[in-house]
């Protein structure tokens, strides 16, 4: 095993758009695990929206980043030592580790990977944190009912384009919006959605949405918020439930956003709109992620992964998200 | 009994805040009860920032007011003939009816109201409509637990100073904001407030709640919208929870105003915010009705009438609660 391991750190907090000059990758030592510790060589590493949170200098739902610190994410490795009973060298697993060629996860953490269900980056996706996401925040928090018609903002993502088919499963009329005909394309043609607007060929979003969502909205699962969701709220049906999951467009402003006034459009409907996290949800986790191995292996749930290839180029992926590089989840292959 | 009858006519839709010409007072004759009917004569007649959403041209949860209609609203009058075995001449009676001297009622619409409880006015105020919207919205939709910080706005109005005092009913810390010395001195030496901010006297809001509400907020009330919602959004609680019942801040607004965008914050607390109308709990009314008529004559709940004399007066009654001419509840002293 090579001595050195490269590992990125966050070494200057962005102000609006991060760029590469946050990152830089230095050498440091392969970790020894100690009791209850995985040594893992990572294959796939997972960049995700929230992670622009972490760089703000103020507490929020995740701890923010030090200056300094190691980028820490979503990994999906293989055991190259075990100081565990739980697993052995070889085991392929996942969890939370740094962004570097070795890491140590906590076995307590560590979830094994079975790659006979799907390939590894989908457990960086549809199978690991944005598909319970999706999971929980679509069936606890805006709670679809059959026949109900559910809008989904960032719907080519890794979280959106699994709401939108377990929204498909559960009786549900799914209307997404994305940023490409590719993307669009692939979630009408490939995943069921009975529609998707392509938001940066239209800026006519009410009349579109009225196109394809005549009965009005039902739920709205938003992971971007802006002018989509301007226009979202404006097409509420009675008991319209909103899970607010995710606000991309907004994570990079220096200054608050201002925009339309929503509250007023809530009383007529009597709408819900709620916050969500899946830490929450963490008692059941292993329920989710049963349900939705279930429905990969089954192909009742597509899905599709985004693959930057080197270590080196993780931040470029970061990066990529708020463009909207990625078709479903993003991840970076770390080593073959 | 006399054989005219003067009505209020709504006659031109506003653009923006709302005049006098929008209104006009008519001649006509006393109607004559049919079956199941009752005429009375409207003792004091309910002016409510809902009759703004009336005005407009465009569906919503009140069927617009056409041009031309006679007004019509909550009304508390005596009977003056009975065309049901429900009620006799001389009872007292609430329920929804014209702007006008004299007014027919549907008996089975109606509610007796009981002097001994509370003097007339109350039963358009804490003991009618706004108060069983403060009941069920702060109670069911909002759900206060013991030790919530409960912050309302519009605090010294019907609704809001009667949801500050159930939420203390409930073993919660209530902070209001209203508009005037007078209003938040009631609020706190006679209603059991907290505390309360004069919203006009301070554009600080934000800092102004940390100093009487330095746990953060669990509950918001929100009859208002404006800046006051905008400084409470940024405190919300883990699991706050938000009553959307009015945002008579913008009412009068010709375009959709705009603000700061919340929906940013709503994901760290995982905050709910919801819409609500008090029609959608009609099947326990008479639970609310009992309840609050029982605070009311133990003196658990304190309440305040803002009399305007004379049916001429009824519109600028009306123009009045938009801004702020009222201590609690406004109604029309149309006869003694």
């Amino acid at each position: 095993m090579q001595a050195s391991n490269q590992e990125w750190y966050f070494v200057e907090r962005p102000a609006g758009e991060p760029t590469l000059d946050c990152f830089e990758l230095r050498d440091g030592d392969v970790p020894t695990p100690r009791h209850g510790e995985l040594l893992v060589r990572v294959r796939y590493l997972s960049v995700d929206p929230y992670m622009r949170g972490r760089m703000r200098d103020s507490a929020s739902y995740a701890e923010p980043w030090a200056v300094g610190d190691v980028l820490r994410g979503g990994v999906v490795g293989e055991v190259v030592t075990s100081e565990s009973p739980q697993y052995e060298a070889g085991d392929l697993v996942t969890g939370r580790a740094t962004w570097s060629e070795y890491a140590l996860l906590d076995a307590d953490d560590a979830v094994p990977v079975d790659p006979a269900v799907a390939d590894l980056p989908a457990y960086l996706g549809v199978l690991g944190m944005p598909g319970r996401t999706a999971y929980f925040g679509l069936l606890d928090v805006a709670e679809p009912r059959p026949g109900d018609t559910v809008v989904v903002s960032g719907a080519a993502g890794a979280v959106g384009s699994t709401v939108g088919q377990i929204a498909k499963l559960n009786g549900c009329r799914v209307v997404g919006f994305a940023g490409t005909d590719e993307k669009t394309a692939w979630l009408t043609d490939d995943l069921g959605f009975d529609a998707a607007i392509n938001y940066r060929t239209t800026d006519a979003y009410r009349s579109a949405l009225d196109d394809v969502a005549p009965d009005g909205v039902d739920v709205y699962f938003d992971n971007v918020g802006g002018p989509i969701t301007d226009a979202v709220f404006t097409r509420l049906n009675v008991d319209a439930r909103v899970a607010v999951c995710g606000q991309i467009a907004h994570y990079n402003a220096e200054e608050t956003p201002t925009g339309p006034r929503k509250l007023p459009l809530l009383i007529a409907p009597r709408a819900r709109v709620e916050g969500l996290l899946v830490t929450d949800h963490a008692p059941r986790f292993d329920d989710a992620r049963e349900q939705l191995e279930t429905w990969v292996a089954n192909g009742d749930i597509d899905h599709r992964e985004t693959i930057v290839e080197g270590l080196e180029n993780a931040p470029d992926a970061f990066l990529g998200l708020f463009s909207g590089d990625n078709v479903g989840k993003q991840v970076v292959e770390v080593s073959e």
